[in-house]
């Protein structure tokens, strides 16, 4: 089994803070994500500034598009941006849209979204998916459990790789063992962490443990 | 019948062209969108410069959030805006939280919502609406019609305000005829007018035509 890859999001409210914490931690996960609070502040000065920063890395451009997908997608792309999201809840047309003008596009989990709207995303030449906790769901005291992790499953067993996100820490690993999880994101857990780059190294060496190098 | 009010949306991707197009339609409209494509590319800019330009006027930052809800409505609240847009599959908890930081939160209504979480809506105290034709539907040949009259009536009278956009022209509007929809949205309806001033009046002559002054 892949070992699923570590991805840091970003979500700043200011641009200097983020490349603050991205310096100590860029070299380490797999994937910068210029999360959706920082590209709203900053713009594409965000992305293009971590593009300047890792020329090398896989950066993710977290618009959670909902409409104009082409314009969305194409800009980001300029700026430097490997893949973007799309909501759930966007049109097919929409998602279609942005597909056409970055390399990858990733489906954003978020309420009330059905197995048969997902194959159509598939049936659209999509196939990665991020299934999420809320952040806000988590503030009202929600958490991952057997619900979820049944979820992330079927969305494999459909052919989707799989980002899991929210709330995640070193120790919440464990319950994905034997589950070809794509990619885990974690934003505070690494950033707010007393040492990032620490914190970044043991998440790291946790998936190492539990899926292999 | 209140007339209903008349929105120009910024979807420019780059600020200087946005300020240069609401230099000549910013007195004359009731409300000034920092669209999605603008705050995604300029970023809190985009609605400081807008409010720096006009004091006195509705701002809306059309985030479509979908987490994170108090910090994003925070951030643009700080920069100038009135209002913001959270989209429909946004958890109720995130709508709360964005509601909580800022004047008014609208939903932005994509995809297959139901009328049960519209319901859910308005008793956590969110009662506006915008009922869209997506853009890239537009693209694909979908239009106003009957099925989309209908679904906006539904909304108003379960009481919400209900803004309505896409694709929208001074054409168009008669249709609502007798509808007390609260908003037109229009964006490069009046900015890629020959003459957006011009454009801007003769949207605001037509509402006032059919529903008054």
């Amino acid at each position: 089994m892949t070992r699923p890859n570590l991805q840091v999001a970003l979500d700043h409210s200011d641009l200097p803070s983020a490349i603050k914490d991205v310096t100590n931690v860029g070299d380490i996960v797999d994937i910068i994500e210029v999360g959706t609070i920082l590209i709203l502040q900053a713009g594409d000065q965000a992305v293009k500034c971590i593009r300047a920063m890792y020329p090398d890395k896989k950066i993710v451009a977290d618009t959670k598009c909902a409409d104009a997908g082409g314009t969305v997608a194409e800009n980001v792309q300029k700026a430097g941006a490997d893949w973007t999201t799309v909501i759930c809840c966007a049109t097919i047309p929409t998602m279609k849209a942005a597909a056409e003008k970055i390399e990858e596009v990733q489906v954003e989990l978020y309420g009330d979204w059905t197995y048969e709207q997902a194959q159509l995303w598939l049936d659209a030449g999509i196939s990665q998916v991020i299934y999420h906790q809320s952040r806000d769901a988590l503030f009202a005291g929600e958490t991952w459990g057997e619900k979820d992790l049944t979820k992330v499953q079927k969305l494999i067993d459909m052919g989707f790789r799989v980002s899991v996100t929210g709330g995640l820490d070193v120790e919440t690993l464990k319950l994905f063992k034997g589950m070809p999880v794509y990619t885990f994101i974690t934003g505070r857990g690494i950033t707010a962490a007393e040492n990032p780059a620490q914190a970044a190294t043991d998440f790291l060496a946790e998936i190492k443990r539990i899926w292999g190098e």
